[in-house]
C-alpha cells in the first residue's frame, strides 16, 4: 500500500513507517479525573484517531471511571455493540430490548457483560467506592447517542409538542426539563 | 436448495413451491385505522414474516398513517436505516446526530427523506388533514426501540434514580411520568 | 471525520456543513415527461450523486412513469434488488429465475413487489391510463443493464454469429434487429 | 461445531468425520462430452453440493469444453463474478458494461480474464480445434441466467408484446424465435 | 424469532426465555491455575458456547494467566484479530508482518495492544511476578493455530522432508523436535 | 465515478479509459524460471496491482512452478482461502486444522483442492518431473506469511528464548536454525 492513500477515510501509513506504537494505547492505565458533573463518570477513549493500527479492524476501547453513585445514563451506540470488563468495583448494568424488556444485573470485579448493537443501556456504580470498567466496541470510530441529552438539548431544539406527546407530559414540564440541561457544545 | 432448510432463521421454501405471491405485499394499499391512542398514528408492516421473498434481501416496508396532529415519537431502529416517501400530506421529520444536532425539515407529498442507521428520529403531521408515508428499511426483520416507552415502561422498570439523574429531574417526577405510560404488553 | 476525505469514492462532507437537505430528495414528487420513445416510460433517479446522505447507506430511489401501454423492458441491476410500490395505476410485473421460471403478477395501486438481486425483470402498464411506481434499490449508486440494448446496440457491436447462435436465428435477422436500435450514446 | 447444524443452508459435517476428500474435486480433469447441441459447449460444475469444503468459502469452480466454433451465449451470474484460465485453445471473450460498452478480447492458452459481477458476457471458440477453460466464481452455489433462454423459453412464457417492444420486432417474429427454443425442463 | 431456529449454527433461544445471564460471563474474574506445562500459561475462554448472547455479535473474550517467565508461543487466529489489556504485570508482545517485520514492544499494566487478523504473534511475561491479560477477539467462536504444535505434532504427522526443507535442517533434527512434542489429543 | 477517486486504496480508473486489457492477465501462460533456491519453487502473481479490473472483486490468481521435489513450505494467507488446479504433474497437498489434524492428499493433473482461510498449508511435487498449479485467492491483494521464515528470519529477530520454548529446543539450536536463513530483504 503506497503512501498517502486512505482506507475508511483514514490515512493509511506507508508500510515502511509503521511502528509497534501504531498498535499500542497507554491511556487506559490511568484514572480519568471525574469533573464535578452531576453524573459522576469520566470516559477515556482509544479509537482509530488515537491508535492508527485499529484502522480496518473494527475495534475501539475505552475506560470508564465512576465516582461513588456515578451513573452512565441511558445511551446507545448506533451500529455497534459494547462488551465490558469490570476492573474495579460493583456496578449495575442494564439494556432494554425492542420488546421493552429490561435485562439488568449486578456485575462485579473481573466479570464481563455485553450490550447488543444499538440498544439503550446504562451502568450505575452501586459499590461503596469508585468503580472502573474497560470496554471494547466493534467499530474503529463509533459514536454515542446520549438519548436524554439528544431529546432535551439538541441544537436546534426538538419541538416541545413532540416531546410532550412522547413523554405524556405537558409543555411546561418539557420546558422545565430542557432548562436543566446545559446547552450542548 | 432443498425443502426444510433455514436461511437467516427463516424457512427457505422448496424452489418448486415458490410463487409470485411470495414476492408480493398488498397491505400497504389501505389506510390502517388509527386507534384512539394519544399519538395519532398507525403502522402497517411488511417484513419477511409476511413476504417470504424478502428473505436474504435486507428489506422491509411499512405504511404509517397519521391523524391530524399525529406524532411518531422519537424512536430508532438498531442497525437499520429508514427511507420514507410521503404519500399524502405534509409532515415534519427530524433526526438527531451523535453530535447532538437536530436535522429537521418539512417534507410534502412525493418527497423523500432518509434517517441514518440507529439514530433517534421522529415525524409529525403538520398538515391540515391526515398524512401517510411509505417507508423502506435495510433489513428483512428490523425492530423498533421507542425510547420514551423503553425508559419509562420497560419490564422490569428502570431504577428511578437512573432516570432521575439522566433527565435531571427528581424521583417523584420520574414516578409521575412512569404512571402515565400504559404497562407494556 | 475531517474535510475532504472520500468514502466509497464519494466526497464525505465536513460534519459542520451537513444540512437536512443532504438527506432529502424532492424530484420524485413530479411526473417525468415521457418522450416519444417507443417504450413509453420515463425514469427519475435519486442516488448518492443527488442525495449526499445516501452515502454508505446502500439505498437509492426512483420514480418510473408509464404511458398507457408503456413497458419497462427486460433488464437487471447487477448486485442489487429492487422493491416497488405502485403509486398509480395497474401494472404487470415479472422476473425470471435462474431455473427459467417466470414469476409474473398484476399489481395495483398501493401494492408492493420485490425483484431479487441481479435477475431479469420487466414491468408493463396494463391499466387504462398512466401508471407510476416508486422504487427503492439496495445500493447508493447501482446501474442498469438493459439486456436487449446491451445485446443489439453495444459499442463495439457484439459479433453477429454469437447473437445468431444465442437466439437461434440467422445472421440477417440479427442485422435486422440491430438496425432497429438507435446507437447507444 | 456439533453434528447436524446447517450453515448457509448446507449441512455442516461433524468435525470428526471431515476428510481431505471434502476439500477435493476430481471432475475437472476430464473433458465433458459435448452433446449435439447447437451451441457446442459442455460445462462441468464443482460447487458446494459436490465439494463440502467449499461451504462458507464463497468459491466454486467449473470446466467449460468448447467444440470447434462453440459458443457460450450471452449470460450472467447474479451477484457473482467469474475468472477464467484458458487451458487449451483460443477463445474470444466479452462482457458488456452498464454503459453499453463491449469489452471484448481474444485470449489464448494460459491467459486469464475476469468478468465483473452480474454483467452479461459470452465466450466463443475462435481457434482451429477444441478449447477448454477453467473457471472460478465467488460463491459456493451461484446460478446462471442464460438471457436468451430466459426471454424466449421461460415457463410460463413472457408476453409477446413485452418482447416485441424490447427487441423492436413484430409479434410474429417473437413467436418465430420462441418456436426455435426447446422448452425448458 | 421462534423457538428452535439456529443462527450461525448455534441455537437461537426463544426470546421469552432469554435472561440477563445470557449476556454475562463470570469466569474471567479468577486466575486459572497454571499446570506444570513448559510454557507457563493458562487460558480461560468465554465464547458463544459459554455466553449465548455473543451469538451474531462477533465477539469473544479470554483471560490469559502467565507464570513468571511464561510464554504464549507464536500462534495465530485465522480470520480474527485480538486486542489485549494488561490486567497485571509486564509483558513483551510481538507480531510478524507478511513483510517479515517483527513489531514488538513491552506493555505494562493498564496498557492495550492489538494483533492484526491472522498474523503470527506471541506474548512473554517479562516481569518479576505473574502477569494477566484480558483479550477480546472479533468472532464469536474463533480458533487458534499454534504453529509449532501444528507443524511438529499434527495427526497424521507432516512429512519429515517438508519440515526439513522448510526449516533448513536435517531429517534427524526434525525427528528430534517432533519427539519433544506431546501427541496432540 | 469520476477520475481520480480511490476505492480500497487503489486508483479507480475513469470509466472512459477502461479497456479490455484491464480485465486480462497474460503472465500465467509461461513457466517462471526456478532460481537455485533450496525449495525448488517459483511463484507468478496476478493481483490488483497488475490487473486493475480485479479491484473490488476479491480475487487474485497465481501460477506456481515446482522443480522435481520442489516444496512450497508451510505458510498461510491471513483472511484468505486458496483454491488450486493442477496444470501439470502430481503434488501432495496438506493443511492443518486448528484441532491439529493434517488434511493431506495426493492430487494430480486436472484436479482441484481448496485450502481454508488462514490455515497453515504446504504443497510438494511428488511426481517424476516438474509440476505446475494455477491458484485463485478471494482477495484482490492478499499477502503470504511464510511461517518458518517469519519465525527465524524476521527483522528484528524474535527472541531466542521464545523460539526455544515454542519448539522445545535449546537456545543454541535456535541460533543454529536462524543462521541457515538468509536475512529477509
Amino acid at each position: 500500500m503506497t503512501g498517502l492513500c486512505k482506507i475508511n477515510g483514514h490515512t493509511c501509513k506507508n508500510a515502511a513507517t509503521v511502528t509497534p506504537n501504531d498498535f499500542f494505547f497507554a491511556a487506559l492505565a490511568n484514572p480519568c479525573p471525574i469533573n464535578n458533573n452531576t453524573l459522576g463518570i469520566a470516559v477515556t477513549l482509544g479509537n482509530v484517531e488515537k491508535v492508527p493500527g485499529f484502522n480496518t479492524l473494527d475495534i475501539y476501547v475505552a475506560r470508564i471511571d465512576y465516582a461513588h453513585g456515578g451513573i452512565n445514563p441511558p445511551h446507545l451506540h448506533p451500529r455497534v455493540f459494547e462488551v465490558i470488563f469490570v476492573l474495579e468495583g460493583e456496578i449495575e448494568v442494564g439494556f432494554i430490548t425492542t420488546a421493552n424488556v429490561l435485562m439488568a444485573k449486578q456485575i462485579n470485579k473481573g466479570e464481563v457483560f455485553v450490550f447488543p448493537k444499538g440498544l439503550l443501556h446504562y451502568q450505575k456504580n452501586i459499590g461503596k467506592g469508585p468503580a472502573v470498567v474497560i470496554a471494547a466496541f466493534n467499530s474503529q470510530l463509533a459514536r454515542t447517542q446520549s438519548v436524554t441529552a439528544s431529546l432535551f438539548s439538541a441544537t436546534p431544539a426538538l419541538p416541545d409538542n413532540v416531546l410532550a406527546k412522547a413523554f405524556h407530559i405537558a409543555t411546561p414540564e418539557v420546558e422545565n426539563i430542557k432548562s436543566r440541561f446545559a446547552p450542548s457544545s
